[in-house]
This record gives C-alpha cells, sequence and structure tokens, in this order.
C-alpha cells in the first residue's frame, strides 16, 4: 500500500468512502460505501439485500466481475473550503466470496470497525477487496474525514 | 430530469457530492466536488489549479472528453444506518468553457448556491454539465445530505 502515515490515519478514520467503479462498457457508478482497512488491502461488504435482488446481482458486484479496476474517495467537506481535504486510492478490486480466502478476516476487520454490523450476516455477503495502486491526496488531511463522529454527513 | 420532488429537494441540499468519470480505457475516478442544480442540469466548476496544471490537464477533464457517462452521488452517513440514503444521478456530461453557451448561466448558479465562489475567477474555468439519465435512490432522503449543515462533512 502506498499511502503515507497520514493519509493512513485519514483513510483509517473514515466512516464512509465512496466507491467508483465502471461497468464492461466503460460506465461509471458511485455509491457509498463502508470500508476497512486490512492487511494493506482496502475491504468492503456488499450485504445490501434490495427486494429481489440477490447481491451477486448488485451493480458494483456486476461492474468488478467485469472490470475490476475501482477508484474510492475518502474526504470531508466544510464550508471553509481552506480545509477540505481528500484521499483517492485507485485499485484492482477483487470479489471474495464466503469461504474464499480472505473473507473471514475482511469480515472481522469489518465488525471490528463498525459495531453496526453486529446485527448483519456477513458470513453469507460478498466482500469486494481494493488493492490500491495510485493513490493521491490533496488539501488538509490532520481533520476528520466525513462521517468520522457521530452525527456527521 | 427524472429526480423526483424528494430526491430533487435533497440533491439541491446538499454542498458536496461525489462524481465519477472514466477514462477511455473504462479506468474509473472519483472526487468530490461542488455542483449546482439549473435548468435540469447539474454543473459543476473546475477551477481548481494545482502547480502546473491547467484546468484542461485535470483528469476529470480529461475523462470527460474521451468518456461522456458519468455518475454523481449525493448521501449522508449517520452513525444510525436506518437513516442513512442516497440519490444516484447517471448521465451524459458536457465541458462549457467560457464563452460557451451556458457557461454563465452555470457560473451564476453556482455562484448563488455557495458564497464562497465570491473570491473565485470561475469565468475562466470549465464547467461540466450533466444531463440526468439514470436516477437511483435509497434509504431515507428526508434529512439533510452531507454538507448541507456547516461543520457537517
Amino acid at each position: 500500500m502506498s499511502l503515507s502515515e497520514v493519509e493512513h490515519r485519514y483513510v483509517r478514520e473514515a466512516r464512509v468512502g465512496r466507491l467508483a467503479t465502471a461497468d464492461g462498457d466503460g460506465r461509471p457508478n458511485v455509491v457509498p460505501v463502508c470500508f476497512a482497512l486490512h492487511g494493506g488491502a482496502i475491504v468492503s461488504a456488499v450485504d445490501e439485500k434490495p427486494k429481489a435482488t440477490a447481491p451477486g446481482a448488485l451493480r458494483r458486484v456486476r461492474d468488478v466481475r467485469a472490470n475490476p479496476t475501482v477508484a474510492l474517495v475518502v474526504d470531508h467537506y466544510t464550508p471553509d473550503w481552506t480545509d477540505l481535504g481528500w484521499v483517492q486510492v485507485r485499485g484492482t478490486a477483487a470479489l471474495l466470496d464466503p469461504g474464499d480466502d480472505g473473507h473471514a478476516d475482511a469480515v472481522r476487520a469489518l465488525r471490528e470497525k463498525y459495531d453496526q454490523y453486529a446485527t448483519h450476516d456477513l458470513s453469507t455477503a460478498p466482500v469486494i477487496r481494493i488493492d490500491p495502486g495510485q493513490v493521491r491526496s490533496w488539501g488538509r488531511l490532520d481533520g476528520r474525514p466525513s462521517g468520522s463522529e457521530p452525527g456527521q454527513g
């Protein structure tokens, strides 16, 4: 992982990131995701279950199968634009299905970070693992990223 | 624009969104952006000027020139996951250069929304205009999107 110490701290503290994927035709998609740093990678569970949509049918899962190149941004917004900042990680994503090497460890890392997962059955959810390639950052990273305090967005 | 009334209100109140583009090879990119709704489109100025990088050289500008399909997500994070929500707009982006039809109107819409632009020379900045195609939303949209209150991320 090529995150600097300050980038690593900033990304680690963030509760939410925004994950961009693209389909086989290069059409981008972006959704907010919860994630954890684990073993030099970024892991994120796909446990949403919209009615009549199995996790494997979710757009980002289909995208990653068709095109493993992804980008994640962690940032914070503040009305004082001199305090804005973000870290962007571009990398290669892999899908870990339950039972796959690394799936249980990723689930453990997510549960350690998010108490909210206590009531979720992550053992049956695919996990997206992102191996960072290029990392870019901008602005102030010494504050708190978006969502890192209760009530913040 | 195919935003419902509640989606429109939610997106209009948001101070920040995350814009996903992809390059000509389908590699996605995502950055936080300020934006305004204007005339059924979403407009966003490209006025960052990193040292030695002209606006036209910014990654998202190159991406849009190579591949006009983009996606924008507006969301909010809260520790109570029953209150999460987002609106995602997929659409087609066009670059408006200074002097182009619609550029001055877009700049006006951005200045009306963001007092912070008072000190920015937007007259020389390209504007990305996104014409919405598919709109999806999820969760609670009756609260405030990310960044819509002072101090929130």
